[in-house]
């Protein structure tokens, strides 16, 4: 593509014929295809006609990758939870699809930031740094105090009452005290993946390109 | 007073000839007088009769205070910025007030936590905490994750833009991922004084009567 | 643990490979395992490996719990109606399983205020005070006004309309105009229950061990 | 008027030569003249042409009203604070200028019910009561649980934070448990004292007229 | 009841036990049951125990009712649409068994103000008025334009989009600029049962008693 | 202008020089200006430089406009209250500037409406109808309901209390249960007026150009 | 009907009976039938008895139409994304029942702005255009900007996160600062339909008849 | 500093005192100094103690820096309106200020397009884009489906009505369609202008250092 990132099926809700359309055309245009927010349903009609799909009933992707794809430059993902991790790894996977090497360091929420302590050298070693948390969301803030480099924050729905499915996180990171803090939409896994790509990019010198 | 805690003024928008009322009650039953909430304006007019009333222009706080009052236990007061100091100041002299001692732990919120650490034996040691925050809030999150005892978080006013005037930062702190927050109302340092004094004279055994 | 208090299992949307592989981890660790929020089918997963579990349906509680425990001090646990019980006993049992001595009074809300009168003295004679409420969340305000120690207020989702499932009786009680009152997130009895305790072991001069 | 009622002015922003109009038909029409939410020099204005005007300024009330006007039947006016008395005083005004008996309970709000019990015989024997009350506006919840006539439940701006300028006061009294609450709009002193009115009437059976 | 009213029950979410308990100890004492937003479920339930049960499905209402009970006065029960007619029948049976007679004026919004119109006599001869609508709820200022008697506007669930589960009806009642508009909960067609009653009782002379 | 429409000012909070340039330029090349939202201080600024300059103190319009311009079609302006009269005459003033023929119909709200109702047959005759009105709003629903032509909603922030400066009229006019309505930004008179030009435009045959 | 408009049927949440009687009714009334929001299960319900009857899945529109409708005039219905097209169809759908001619143009967002400048003279030469668009609802802002006739802006509840259900993309539209911009209900393809009909009506000045 | 950044002085409501010295200190550290948010109280009380302050009324920055610093790289700062501009000033120079050559591209918002696309190769060529809009804040979505590296959208205050403050704009960005989308607070200039370092030093491979 001309941004240098191939066209992706957001699957939710695409009914099966649809699906299986825009499947077929785009892995006839580049020969892989991604889909997000895929179900276990649209991962076996596809698998049916194109027996190489790969399914993650955790980050729910949908993918035939290409072979010996060369990954770039480095970013984390960090999450507060386990329950954050389906969020975390949409990031992660996306970024790994457009050619990042992602570090995974998951579960070092504020309840238990001896644990990010621990791992903080890999962390402030990443091109960027993506935190994903759910209920009150203080990772971005914590890790935005830590590193020097951006980090994109994506709050998640995780939580329940005043949690608001997401919106307080959400608001938590978009105010922000820490410098450096680029927020995207409640849950958006795939597009803190997109941006985090962006940036490695710029910082590998390779842009638009991926190689 | 039955509960042991002094009847307080809250100052704010009273009239001169109603505010001077009830100071002059107060004065008479208790031989002491606490207001919160007060302007330059009403220390000076209430200063005219009671030569001996003092006025912090910080904390807002306008009182007549017996000397030689003892204080028990201990409760640490923590604020995240310096923005966040008056509030801070207010719970801190409200706890003072009511008989409690109380170490202040200023300007220590995520983007500086270094601070927060070099100070933690002292904030760990108190009977309980007070969290005072504004922006994204945060700071509630972090303390809880590393004192055993009751953290009182505060959310402030202090931010702008999705900040919504306290909502933000009263929110994260509400659904905080961290065991042991009470929170209160947005701004309300005298609220987070009186529980912190409640919860004080229970560790010292004092109770009701703080002495 | 560090801060006296076991680690808990919050069930809720946990996949059953991993309930039970925590569950495991924990029994073996403490020799008991405390679970909120879990299921019917979760119970009857866990009951198969640990034949010893208990669960209460109402609490959603699941636990195996060693025997012979000591409670010490006393709180109390209100609820103001019948539907808010399920909070109510999250709260209870937290606390007792926490080592704390709870007392019930449910179903006192202020459209019945002569049975909550009734019970006065045992309410003012513990050392905290749990208020579990939805709809309006008036209970708050009225314990806060009858009772001189912390009280803990706990929003439930009880309600429809203009509850906003929880908002309201949120904010009915952040904003309360009694002294006294921490308020923690919707529907967390669970929260409720570990700051009594916290609060009850001050009060019983036993802090952070619970004996 | 038609229904009973003499129109009413709302003086709120009216420009002077407007209200003045207003001021001299309603004069004309009806030999007396009932202003709402009026300014000190609005007063002053109509004054100098009206020398008979009176005006309140804690109700803000601007009136020229007929000497030996009858009043019927009773309804209770009732406060939680002293800073609702403004919201409180429309109220009782509006219901006195329309015809109505009234009695003021004021500064009855829920940290204070002993002062509520004390004048309980003479709220329960009101046609019906008004409850006005900011902050958490609980008093419409406990003043429902009282009384077996209808509660006319005012909303105020009174309080900060999460108060919202009323609208948590609001949302507690529309969620109220209790049964037989009418809610009005926030600080609607006047359209409290109208509803009161209208009922006070049909209880006396002289419904539209106030004869 | 020293109200003047019976205890009602709100079955909904009522485990079968609990609602069989309640239900035969309200026959007991009462000789009549009355019971809110009822599953049909329940109703069978019930109905195996006591044959005489009734079970409306339209307004869910679940009852055993004395034989030739007596109504006094009359209301008006006013619907804007045909979808709002659960809601305006809970509210018209439950003024009907407190002794209340009901006229029903259905389908008579905004869009078909002619069939209001036809109705108007009707409407303006009943002791007070119920306006149940949803969307934008603005038959209530339509109806307090119309009617000098007291409204109680209901604002329901009724609309998709941007009425917000009935909160945008609710605002629009809560605003109304017509005068003598009382407001109760979303959808709470009880509530504005039982106040009608309340003022019905007071207009006949009857008050608490309903006879 | 390509799209028939003259570049237009939007005053507010303008400096002074900004706004005397733009006001310059325009005037050169139009031969005539339109501002809204002026202050009658920067009315006294341009006069200085362009003394056939008018202002309209109410609807707060700045303009200077070329004689004998020809007006087309017709539209009506409704104004629920008094204190919708700024906003209506904005709308007005708008569409009569762009070469609109206005009708106004003041003070028609749900509680005068018999005032409607003897201007209707003026109302039904225009191209299209804008209905302005604040608190509640219901006039916009009203006036859907007896014409076929298109409405344009206007809310107004006028009101006080849970109208949440317009947001409530906002909703309810988004909500309407009436065919055919049109709704614009709260308090953008403007906006209505110009989008009623474009439709009696079309309606006059005379689209783009307006003649 | 008087309006030019027929009456038309919303299926959602319609009793089977109930629906059946209208539509039998209408079927009478105008020898033709239009309803909306119908599912699969009412299809086949009305189809039984009227076998003419035909039914889109993705609009869900069920309708008998005359054979031989004369179409007029011509409008352009825009959609932002597919996952929008349902919404785009209702309005279509809706707008041809009544007697326009209709231009769909699909997929044209922001993201690819490019198909919709493709498509820039046809949307330009429709008497009016209706913008479809969920997320961030940014499509009627572009769409304002490059037609001078009025557009109809549809947010829709397709977005996840604080999308709010359609709420933000309404928000969007309602501040957009294009001109000429009429936004409807969440997902109202009905309404915008209805109102595009009014205005083509008007532009080929044949009005209420639409003949 | 550690980050490569030098500290920064949010001014807005410092005391001046408090100014005055962290001024000092921050002088005397770094030789230079950068405060925001400044009044020009602020400037005029700074410039008598350092004479070679500077002061921009639009940015309302307030600074003194070293001659001859390097710029690197290079970002675009684009702003919808007029009105917005002193946002887009406080992102472009304090990304100046830290080293970053800025392009400035003004009043390209969605109702100017023609404008945006006239200077689209220099947006495309920068290493991030600064898209600054209020209102609805269309502009972050279109400037996203232009260019292919990273874009930090700005919410700004500007508007009116349903703006709600920014709110809006906000929600418009957060949800935007278009990939690459980074979100910070409203009106948040210094914070983007952070951010676009941040990555215009990845880009430039200097990272931290800036040189
Ligand atoms: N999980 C996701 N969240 C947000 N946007 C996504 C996601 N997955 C894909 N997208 C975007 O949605 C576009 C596809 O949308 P669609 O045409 O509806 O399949 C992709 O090109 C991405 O820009
Ligand atoms: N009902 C509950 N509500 C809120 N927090 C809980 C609840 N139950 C357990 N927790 C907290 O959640 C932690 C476990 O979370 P997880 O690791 O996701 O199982 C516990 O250590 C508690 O701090
Ligand atoms: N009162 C108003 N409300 C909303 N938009 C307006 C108003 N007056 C003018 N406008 C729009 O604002 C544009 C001028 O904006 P500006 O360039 O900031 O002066 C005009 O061309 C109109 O599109
Ligand atoms: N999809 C729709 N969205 C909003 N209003 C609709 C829709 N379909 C029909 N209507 C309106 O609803 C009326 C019928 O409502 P009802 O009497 O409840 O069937 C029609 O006359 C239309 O005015
Ligand atoms: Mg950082
Ligand atoms: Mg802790
Ligand atoms: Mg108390
Ligand atoms: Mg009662
Ligand atoms: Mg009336
Ligand atoms: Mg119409
Ligand atoms: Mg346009
Ligand atoms: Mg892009």
């Amino acid at each position: 593509a001309r941004t240098g990132f191939a066209e992706v099926i957001y699957c939710s809700n695409k009914a099966d014929e649809h699906l299986l359309n825009i499947f077929e055309r785009l892995y006839r245009e580049d020969g892989e295809v991604f889909g997000t927010r895929a179900s276990q349903h649209q991962y076996e009609l596809v698998k049916e006609k194109f027996p190489e799909t790969e399914y993650d009933p955790i980050s729910r992707i949908l993918k035939v990758e290409k072979k010996d794809k060369k990954r770039i430059g480095k970013i984390a993902v960090c999450s507060a939870g386990t329950a954050d991790i389906p969020v975390a790894e949409e990031a992660a996977q996306t970024a790994e699809y457009f050619g990042t090497n992602v570090e995974r360091i998951y579960d070092v929420g504020v309840s238990g930031m001896h644990r990010l302590f621990s791992r903080l050298e890999t962390i402030q070693s990443a091109n960027c740094v993506i935190a994903v948390a759910g209920m009150e969301g203080a990772l971005a803030s914590v890790m935005g105090g830590l590193v020097s480099r951006p980090v994109i924050a994506v709050p998640t729905s995780v939580g329940y009452g005043a949690s608001m499915h997401g919106l307080s996180a959400l608001l938590t990171m978009i105010n922000s005290c820490a410098n450096g803090i680029a927020v995207v939409n409640i849950d958006n896994g795939y597009g803190a993946g997109y941006l985090a790509t962006q940036i490695n990019r710029l910082a590998a010198g390779t842009d638009e390109k991926g190689n």
